[in-house]
């Protein structure tokens, strides 16, 4: 890592080291009350993904402001979660193999954790692993609701697994897992709709079968940030999983919003500098590759009408300017992440900003916890 | 970062954790060895690019097999390696602001550094602060041989800045960064071939224009794993700044290779394993996107014939299958990394491998300086 920070707090914006990674803290709090208010007056609870921030002190306010604990994606992400604090994790995947088991249980000594499974395999091994650590882990049957990736055909199949779960005796049931990816970024709310309607068929087709031979679905979770609003109006989901929205990437924001959608700003980006200036309609700037993710496009140019980020090479990226424009060197640029969360895990810290001034520097404490 | 290791010296590669970052020791050592064969006879000197491996046990073994000292992209990087014993650095691009150019001259101080301008604002600005600090430095003039991206145009244009860099007191005017990026990945040699061509024409153009204004030009440097058998043969470059040779990704390796060029072997994997295995004709591994940077492209699979990785997710990536064929939870699979660079940046480690056991676990000190 740099052996120095971007900034630190009391700094202006002016002073932050470039490219660093800036949130806009009051871009972000409009987004935490916009998500918990979405939610309140339905029964359906907010547990947001924390593989979008990897950020202790994020998961502490979304917690604070009522979520009910938070998903990670790995069982050392949320080995660094607990580490800071956070008791009560759902790890949305599925764990495989002995190594990884071993720290799955130890971690389940120390916080509540829930873990998925679409295999028969998986739910004995758990079920050998809990047995020979002596602890109790929550487990969720994934359904696949439409992805075509992880999960188990809806319906008959679901309920062997919950089964198989339910008589293991060191797991307990805890629910179906029934996150559509794939919906999220559909970008009609017509698409999105018809998806979700889909996945809320099936999870419910899902719990009638397990129910049907007398075991309790007490949580039906998944959802995201492209698509929550139908979810919480399905009437089966119980849980939403969201974790975008705290940020918004440029891909979120290029979907078609639906009608009563909230709006949520954009909170995250990059702060780049112009660093040569020699092409005719066009400037390079300090942030490429290593600075924004571009697996879902490159990066928008926040407030700049007419320039256009168009090309990343490791530590450089090209941006076009509108016909007569030009731009210093030094010049600074904010960028929108076209996705946040490959984003957030270049970055040790989060330099945030308020009013121009840096106001903290918050760590991205499970950055590169891939394991 | 991960509360603990994928791996430690002496586990048997069944045990490694995933996904990791992998190093196969005896292939990089190939390569290391074939990259000196190929510029051993030559004047060109080997100046690679740390860029690619952010790593001071790597670049220690680069110098140690000749290598005259080592490329950087950022002063944060370069400041890394000087941390780490490195006493030569040329920082392949250009430094902008005060706050960078305060952490420059206190590396130039601990270092010989090089870094690059293409326009006059930077000389002005360097030469102040070099006289500020009273520190030393070596500047190059980048020339724009093609890519179209940094650089000042051939030929007056870089004698103008040349002169400049020869007049400022505490500056000393090194040479010509002739790299040509957009050359690298040409599918033909004919295609390479050409644009270094052309890259050797304009480099020898501008040193003749400064050395007719009485200025030495001592160094041309450039060229990449893709092309730097035409540089070195070209009559033109003094130095090589080649980097992926030493892990030859997949985007590398799809290039046609021209007649005597070095056959480099992959040597950077992602080890990934099964997690889910419920579609047809495909399965579903840990590594996605946060473990293996797919900019250039999805990753390949080693050895795996007719298998290929299609998507990638955050922490997800989907393997089809040939026809009929499975593979069971836990399978470990080899990924070879579209683009090392920003794949190493992903990383806090490197766990290196020979015969099937675990040898070493190298640090990726620089990964994520940015700055």
């Amino acid at each position: 890592m740099s052996p120095w920070k971007a900034a630190k707090p009391s700094d202006s914006i002016r002073e932050i080291d470039t490219p660093a990674l800036i949130l806009d803290l009051d871009a972000f709090e409009r987004n935490l009350a916009k998500m918990q208010q979405s939610l309140s007056g339905s029964q359906v609870r907010l547990r947001p993904h924390a593989k979008s921030h990897k950020c202790p002190e994020i998961a502490a306010r979304q917690i604070a402001m009522g979520a009910v604990g938070i998903c990670c994606q790995k069982v050392s992400e949320a080995a660094c979660f607990v580490d800071h604090g956070i008791q009560d994790i759902l790890i949305t995947n599925q764990v495989v193999g002995s190594t990884k088991l071993h720290h799955l249980m130890a971690l389940a000594r120390r916080a509540r954790i829930g873990v998925l499974v679409d295999h028969l395999e998986q739910v004995m091994a758990l079920s050998a692993a809990a047995t020979t650590y002596g602890t109790k882990l929550d487990v969720y049957v994934e359904v696949d609701v439409g992805a075509g990736r992880c999960g188990v055909a809806p319906g008959e199949a679901t309920a062997l697994l919950a089964q198989a779960i339910h008589m293991a005796p060191c797991l307990n049931f805890a629910g179906l897992q029934c996150y559509h990816g794939a919906a999220q970024h559909l970008r009609t709310p017509e698409m999105r709709i018809a998806a979700i309607r889909h996945a809320a068929d099936v999870a419910q087709q899902s719990r009638s079968a397990i129910e049907a031979i007398g075991i309790n679905v007490p949580v039906i979770t998944g959802a995201g940030t492209g698509s929550f609003t139908h979810e919480r109006d399905s009437g089966v989901f119980t849980e939403i999983q969201a974790g975008s929205y705290i940020f918004m990437d440029r891909d979120y924001a290029d979907n078609q919003r639906g009608h009563g959608d909230p709006v949520f700003d954009h909170a995250l980006f990059v702060l780049t500098a112009v660093m040569s200036i020699n092409q005719h309609g066009k400037v390079v700037v300090d942030a490429g590759l290593k600075a924004s993710s571009v697996d879902s496009g490159m990066p928008g140019v926040w407030q700049r009408p007419g320039c256009h980020y168009i090309k990343a090479s490791d530590e450089h990226g090209v941006i076009t300017l509108p016909p007569g424009k030009t731009l210093p060197l030094g010049e600074q640029l904010w960028l929108i992440p076209g996705h946040c969360d490959p984003t957030v895990n270049l970055y040790d810290e989060m330099i945030c900003v308020r009013q121009g001034m840096v106001e903290a520097v918050w760590q991205i404490a499970a950055r590169g916890a891939v394991l």
